[in-house]
């Protein structure tokens, strides 16, 4: 076991109806915030109007930032930023999913610097102060809810990368349940992969934490033991409760104390799939992952086994990597180009995308030729 | 699942020479502290001595108060508050086990009342402010090193009883496994099962939080693991690491999140065999949760079918009692009065302080007879 600190600020409302404080700790914060929100899910689903109509009870002045994108852009923070800092905001609140609570991440640190935001991703400047940020959690996925790290992606460049700092986590992070009723079944299998996979990228992350790894593993068993039931009745409350939980604990430390760190390599991977082809996170996961075991079952195999044991006590590396396969299928998710009915036309650009951004691991770094032939199986 | 909140404050340095930290850390609170320590045993192993010289290398005045009892009770803590006052410290360093760190607690919050600390176990008073606490653990058992409960014993009214407070959680506690080498084999077997028991607790608590229990269930695992190499190798830093991180997460509340609240009947019991007859916390604790039990086979029939489901592969409710009472022994603690040495004369004022402080669980109460019949289990 490694050295290691836990330090995790946010404070996490979980429950029906949780949103209720928001008045009173809002008030904490301020007396003028900006709204962030994406392309209007939470408008359709009144989560917008019942926060609105919160904060004009506490008598926030809101300022609205609306139309961060799905795979969310720096351009966006960037002039999202030049808005807080004119209209001198107190705090911020971010209304929606990873993409918007990410974003609202970067934007809180990016109003008190001259730079673009995406110079934080380039290194080139480190963060001195952070505008308070409330989430208000509206699908079960990324974790972003309770951890300092936001993902960012640049069309310019082509790159999608991952940002982490301690003046980023949330102070306070609202999860209801309820608000993720209306999220559509392929979402909510998305959300499922990527909770899945931030487990599985500490699993095979380097450092030996075997309580860390025993949590990982009964993060992923507890999202197999409710996904199908719940694909089957997405207006159940116990089973959204169960997997917003167990996507908050997939990425809020708990699975990486003990640990040098996560691998991320198929998080990279599958960042250039998001990049090229604007599919889902949790898709490009789904199809980075299957390729990625395959091609490591000989390279990760003791680790493969012990994921075996442990989920389904059954250490055979081919049925390992079989029940996974079986299982994204069976929440209907894709597992190679073709059934996420990515363009043949777009294969060179991904595979020269993957190369030229290095994609790897942190552990389990991949040659040109481990890019090529994980490439070749997720086109297979 | 139940509405929760995640609001941990303490913050945790875990590993090797993690005390290097304490100097800059210690600043922060101010210049003069309360250092509160047990009955001698950190200083028979050096931790003492390294502590005040990191302490001196702060500039920080020091005021000690020794001879906190391994079952501590009410009036060391009300001379320690009173001399806490009377020099003016600005917080207070605890280094030891539960025993003092709970004491360190109560302190913290009695320093700033006229009453007695008892007050607060009544009810009669509320904390409204604590001085800061740092705790240096010794000993892997409790997890009193990041949570907000203090449990002390009054001898005048035989009663032992648990507190809960928000203020009480440690602003930081220090983790270093090697600070664990030096506890005797009992003592760590004690730990072990005090661990095990905080789990249980939760599990057979109310209220259905399935990840939560899987937690509990992953941690006990963990225990079961590393306990029979450990005993055999009590220097052996990755097992005392292992078991040190599996007591702290036992009772911070990683295994409660969702659940009503623990049932806590065990540890009421646990409690009257230690007042009665000073027996170490976690050998009260593994007699006493054999008879619960064998006495809630069929009451608590579902939980203890999945407890052995969860942990054991298999669903016998025979079996499972089984295989932890065989645990219990294999690390050498007693599973009733007999194995314990504990005189029989002591048997009847057992029974009656257990019928007159009316010990039963928040979930699972109990009645004179289920008392009674759990008493005669214990005393077979």
């Amino acid at each position: 076991m490694e050295n290691f600190v836990i330090n995790n600020p946010t404070v996490l409302h979980f429950g029906k109806n949780v949103i209720s404080k928001l008045p009173a700790i809002a008030k904490l914060y301020g007396k003028k915030a900006l709204l962030v929100i994406g392309q209007g899910s939470v408008i359709k689903n009144g989560i917008y109007d019942e926060v609105i109509s919160l904060l004009k009870k506490a008598n926030i002045e809101i300022i609205e930032y609306n139309g961060i994108k799905p795979n969310p852009v720096y351009n966006d923070v960037d002039i999202a930023a030049k808005i807080a800092k004119e209209e001198k905001v107190d705090f911020i609140i971010a209304v929606g999913g990873g993409s918007v609570i990410d974003s609202a991440k970067m934007i809180s640190i990016t109003t008190f610097v001259e730079n673009s935001v995406w110079d934080f991703y380039e290194n080139k400047i480190k963060p001195l102060k952070a505008l308070p940020l409330i989430a208000v959690l509206t699908i079960a996925a990324t974790g972003t809810e309770m951890n300092c790290f936001a993902v960012l992606q640049n069309n310019e460049t082509l790159q999608k990368e991952g940002y982490a700092h301690p003046l980023i986590y949330p102070k306070h992070s609202f999860l209801d349940p309820q608000y993720t009723f209306s999220v559509p079944l392929a979402q909510t299998s998305y959300g499922i992969v990527d909770l899945i996979a931030h487990c599985l990228e500490y699993f095979f992350g380097e450092g030996d934490s075997p309580m860390s790894d025993k949590i990982a593993i009964a993060t992923i068993a507890e999202a197999i033991e409710c996904a199908p039931t719940l694909l089957s009745d997405l207006y159940n409350y116990e089973l959204r409760a169960r997997i917003m939980y167990a996507a908050t604990i997939a990425l809020n430390g708990w699975n990486s104390y003990g640990k040098i760190g996560a691998d991320w390599g198929v998080h990279n991977i599958g960042h250039v799939l998001s990049l090229i082809c604007d599919i889902p996170h949790g898709a490009s996961l789904s199809i980075a992952y299957i390729a990625w075991l395959k091609y490591h079952s000989k390279k990760a195999s003791d680790k493969i086994q012990k994921l075996g044991h442990l989920l389904y006590r059954d250490p055979s590396i081919e049925n390992t990597i079989n029940n996974i396969e079986q299982f994204f299928k069976s929440i209907g998710c894709p597992i190679n180009f073709k059934e996420a009915n990515i363009d043949t036309n777009k294969y060179s650009l991904i595979l020269n995308t993957m190369l030229k951004n290095k994609v790897g691991g942190e552990f389990y770094k991949l040659s040109e030729e481990d890019i090529t032939n994980i490439f070749y199986l997720m086109s297979a």
